[in-house]
């Protein structure tokens, strides 16, 4: 009955419902109006994630979401080479991937709102992480550089410009406050509360640039001060009797 | 495609998306297994709940949840001829409304897990709210009292043995530790995180004894590290190919 909202993503968004996360505010937010659906998959990329792409968003659902939030990359990003390798997809390709992941969803629903989010990545904070799991077999050289990570927001950014889409460059605007490696990643990858806060906000600014924000959206049924004790049928005649 | 785990109840579930509250960390830990869907509405009792109960779980759904937790009470039990009278329903009828609620639910699955939940009231800190809110005008009789809620709790607990279904009583277990009133509710009714842990926890261990554990559902999709990076179709050929 309610318009759905779908995070698809890899971990940074299969971890958003945790504490103070981005899409547990977002569901906070849209609460009694909108459902805030996760679709994260650690680990994945973009060229895993069109394994999933028609499962998840069947082109012929009567209802498809209101809104598709789709932040890969990080893993796309992994370097030839290097711990991570395994995950790494071409610039190129990722590109591509994001093309098809987005044709999709408008062939799905031509009014949804589609956003592209790109992330970014500090190598120290990746250094430490490994150090920490692996010890002394920690291999020296990053696994991810947020340079590399940087060639891939772009190309993402790109994308949006292209198909007319909307994007939030995490990426960059992360990097626009001092001490961003530690103030918004917790291991050079994934958000700290305060890192939440940035994706939560940017997404909410974009949603309601794009007409969609909760303060607009009706609730599902009445607010309980709309409610007349003595006789409640009256507020729920519309929608409800 | 996913499972759904419905909470149903006033403010203290339409609240527990809220930085570390109970229904976002119940959605984390259902990540990749369930969708945690909150149809929680701020100031109802069971009296109004019934008005929408037909719309939130209709009775020819091909998909009912898998699981329906029922969180209300803290409403129903304001106390007659005080400041929240509108919402007071008598707590013979809380109990004829909670048992329609039920009823309903097996109706749509006779294998839905359903659960009832009863909440605790402080007075003290309901008397403070209220004085931060109205000031001196805030009336000095509390307008619920933790004695009525426990009335209200009983019918509940005898309810769900009555109808062979599980109770969290809420109610009683928070006033097992010492200074619950201040440890466990933020104004008397809504919760504090230590609040909000325990509400989760309890929720979590009735789940996994009706063998609804997290740990022993399966992915929707395989976890990354069963992906063959030169040959990711593999992984995905049972479930997406």
């Amino acid at each position: 009955m309610r318009p759905q909202i779908v995070l698809f993503g890899d971990s940074i968004t299969e971890q958003s419902f945790r504490s103070g996360s981005w899409g547990a505010s977002l569901a906070d937010t849209y609460s009694r109006k909108a459902d805030v659906l996760v679709r994260g998959y650690g680990g994945y990329n973009t060229r895993w994630a069109l394994f999933l792409l028609h499962h998840l968003f069947p082109i012929d659902s009567t209802k498809p979401p209101v809104a598709v939030t789709i932040f890969f990359g990080a893993n796309d990003a992994a370097l030839k080479g290097r711990t991570s390798d395994r995950q790494h997809v071409p610039v190129e390709e990722y590109k591509e991937n994001l093309r098809k992941i987005v044709q999709h969803l408008k062939e799905c629903s031509p009014t949804m709102l589609i956003v592209l989010i790109t992330p970014p990545i500090d190598e120290e904070g990746r250094k430490q992480f490994a150090k920490s799991v692996y010890g002394d077999k920690a291999m020296e050289l990053p696994e991810r550089t947020n340079e590399m990570a940087g060639v891939y927001a772009r190309q993402c950014v790109e994308l949006a410009k292209d198909l007319g889409i909307c994007s939030i460059d995490i990426w960059y605007k992360m990097q626009e406050t001092e001490g961003w490696q530690k103030k918004f990643l917790s291991d050079g990858l994934h958000l700290t509360p305060e890192g939440n806060a940035v994706v939560y906000q940017e997404v909410v600014r974009v949603f309601n640039d794009a007409q969609l924000s909760a303060e607009e959206m009706p609730y599902d049924f009445p607010h309980h001060s709309k409610i007349d004790g003595k006789n409640p049928e009256k507020a729920f005649e519309q929608q409800c009797v």
